[in-house]
């Protein structure tokens, strides 16, 4: 069989490689989702079940990827973050994007039913993804600023449109009146017309959700030790825990416990840099990613 | 909230379209698929139900995407060939190769529990997706054949050495065995010590899976009509038909019949171009595509 | 000196190669010509001395590059057609576009004087240039038909619009007298009013000016020699020789006889394929590039 | 004319923008400048006039583009460096790196009399480009980095090399002579036997030339007055200024004096950036910039 007469096709793959020390960015987002959630009958505005769903897709990705470091995602979308040098596939575009929005898609589809369990799948969904490449912290933070200034956007503008829908407008009728006014005003129409207070609504539908690992860090100073402790606090005051492994956390041995993801140890040890505790648990939060705090309280997303 | 402050981070996503007028092949690989097919017990060397399930998903995206007319498929891998002057995405790279390696996954982990009732999924598994452009018709059927002459080549392998396993030896000692042995000898070691007729063995695995459509052609010609007949017969006899659907064609009136996707009338009518026959019905053949025959069965596959 | 500690910074030098088998199209236009053209005191609308130089610029380029197998070039422009199958630095586009458009801007400057000897240069003119892939014959010929057009129509317009400037119109007043007419009509007011047959005004100003080589191909057969003989002839009827050297062919041998670049052989000897006779001599030519005949009698160079 | 029939073909011309944010490299390489520095009798190890001529191409390409805000060479190469948000030609990286080399080109041949009087061009020298994009502030200093610290290893290896030459050895001698030495040992060649100290040849040898602008700064504040006098002075101690016109100021009016670039004015203004200074003179200077000091004197170049 002339398998060599044919080979030179292969000169035809040519290849991609990304720049090195930028931070990589791919984001999928649902195709003709608006078509499928009419479909599965999702909650309007927002799903829970779909919202959650998508966490877990997210987080698989996260569980299998070490150098995806940091996700966002909102309504059907998730941006996920590589981390700066990263060697994955040899930073081979159509590689990394097309892995990603491969692994998502199939996790969705495969953790469908524990999050609807009464409404099976009618038909495969899919995404579509696409790499986009930063040069610096400055940029990420304001990519994922961006993200999630938009689900705000986004949300406040949904949860008074469907708002007067429910309350008997036709969709035509919603769009038209909300032509036009600003943040204040919805806020104003959801609280003087349906006593809704935007503000109180679930942070899951304001901000989004972002997954990250939490830190494991040895620790060999009793002063780092309180910093981290109170810091990692401040971090998952909104996480929510959709695994029940969360929490329970074993003694290791005698000698070093660990809570929090935190292991103390008694005596000196190597410093090990915050970054190495690629192996603590992804966490989903719903907090802000706008402000310092965040990123601050995690240094190695942006190293 | 000062959305439009982060906007200019929209400004990092680049342009990526293909070259007009090419032929642009989508070929999606499964990643980790030695543990995978491991994991979920697959039969060796060949495990039918893994192999149609492989094309049900790939018959998915035929279904999705009108202007992917052609795909191949083998073990964990499937090509799809789009036509030359399609827009799909107008044309961008990332977009179309994300979007079918998501449908073609989504597919594959939808459709899994149809192949393997009594086999569940136990994780998501994904696939990778790459684009390559072809200038010419030369290529492109150069690129097929190359694909289908590994489809042999790796199928005999694979053949000779789990007919060794099966025999006792330890698959170190069974690639020992192969190791500078050519197509013959390997033909002559199955035939001789296990009674094996290697040419007997189904086409599927020897030849790898095509799926294109049927021909939907409108005839205003006597002769005409009775030449795509035998061709379109001719292409169809190792036709797979997984779905009950294929076949049972009704009239669509009583001035027209369609028997094998061919649309006969009486009267004269305006003819139409084989390619616009793009809603023939999506059918899996196992044959050459490395000789004339495929192709100029089909002319609009190269067009 | 610590070099090592700096040179990651190559890993930032990313591959560019062009897709195999496509035809590559390297255009260079002139920068600010418009300026460059009238401190330089250019003839209107056409400086057959400039255009000279142009054409002399482009020479340099054949005869430095044997992949280079033809050049088209117009006013401040000129595309270079490399061969389909080239090698040149591994197709990489970047190393390709430069090296051509550097050589090119070095001959202008380089023979400037020979060509305006009362006209020093007053400062360093400027190309830029780009690269085009083509898949096929089609396109290549078509790129080229669209370039020679474009010469038509551009000369036709200067033509018209310089013939009313001379005679006494401002700049405004001739472009607005042309606003709307189409070729006919300027036809018409270059023969009525000012006595100028268009279609007699040199054929480099009209066609734009060809670089080709004249193919060397050794001949071994009565017959095919006579053919090749009047192909040549024929293709040859409009070159412009700006070298001296071009025309004085001296005998190889005793044996042999160049006439027109073509070498007759007594004996019969290997045939060699017409596009190996890369070493043939360099003509400009100034004839019709949008039909067939060309291209017909240049069969390698599609090749 | 059937003109539209043919335009399809600039479909096939596609974006290549670079990406925003980022500093642009243009490197540009002689081609061939071995047999060329040869056939134009360049001394060895360095050929002053060559460097000069070098030099005053890249002044040409700072003159023109605003944007190139510093340039380094060495030999028959040169790099320049593009402000870090800068839009010149939208960032199309061909017709950026296009431009600059062949205005680099023009400049070269061009000048090349003024600086080889007694010696004409042969026949047209050319030189090739590539883009390289940093993310980065670090990224771009190691870079120049690395072509300094390049220059010097060259400079070094070539000094001892053509001294052992011009005592009589061979050059495939000499080659064998420095085989496995390193700085240290070379260093000790040139001194014990040819009574040269290294350290003492000039500056423009062993550390290349930097072109940059001496900033113009708008002053309202005697105290920054005095630190950017003093800045800029440190900063052009090894000026070589080879046009005439560099340092004769004339007084722009009563009101205002310009020393060494400087802009004073008596009354307070509106505080300039000191990167608005675009129009401030070039100079070229040949001084470490792989220390800090010659980037903090400029801060404007990482900006």
């Amino acid at each position: 069989m002339a398998k060599s007469r044919f080979e030179y096709v292969r000169n035809y793959e040519l290849p991609d490689p990304l720049m090195p020390g930028t931070f990589i960015v791919v984001r999928i987002d649902g195709r003709g989702f608006h078509k499928f959630s009419d479909t599965h009958a999702f909650e309007k505005p927002n799903d829970k079940r779909a919202l959650d769903l998508m966490d877990k897709a997210a987080k698989t990705v996260l569980d299998e990827y070490k150098d995806v470091i940091m996700a966002f995602g909102e309504s059907d979308e998730y941006s996920f973050l590589l981390k700066r040098n990263t060697k994955l596939y040899n930073r081979r575009r159509s590689k990394i994007s097309s892995s990603i929005v491969s692994l998502f898609t199939s996790a969705y589809v495969f953790h469908w039913l524990s999050y609807f369990p009464n409404n099976p799948l009618r038909y495969p969904p899919s995404f579509d993804s696409r790499v986009i490449v930063y040069p610096g912290e400055k940029e990420v933070r304001d990519y994922f600023a961006w993200r999630q200034a938009d689900t705000h956007i986004n949300n406040l503008y949904n949860t008074a449109f469907w708002a007067l829908v429910k309350d008997g407008q036709s969709t035509t009728q919603a769009n038209k009146t909300l032509q036009g006014t600003d943040s204040k005003d919805k806020n104003e129409i959801l609280f003087s017309k349906y006593g809704i207070n935007y503000n109180n609504l679930p942070e899951q539908y304001r901000k989004g959700s972002i997954c990250v690992r939490r830190p494991t860090i040895v620790i060999d100073d009793q002063q780092q030790q309180q910093q981290i402790e109170e810091s990692t606090t401040a971090g998952v005051s909104n996480i929510s825990i959709d695994d029940p492994a969360v929490g329970s956390v074993e003694d290791d041995s005698a000698s070093q416990t660990r809570i929090n993801g935190v292991i103390r140890k008694e005596k000196k040890v190597k410093k090990v840099k915050p970054y190495e505790g690629i192996d603590g648990e992804i966490v989903v939060l719903h907090e802000d990613i706008i402000k310092d705090g965040f990123w601050k309280e995690r240094p190695w997303l942006l190293q």
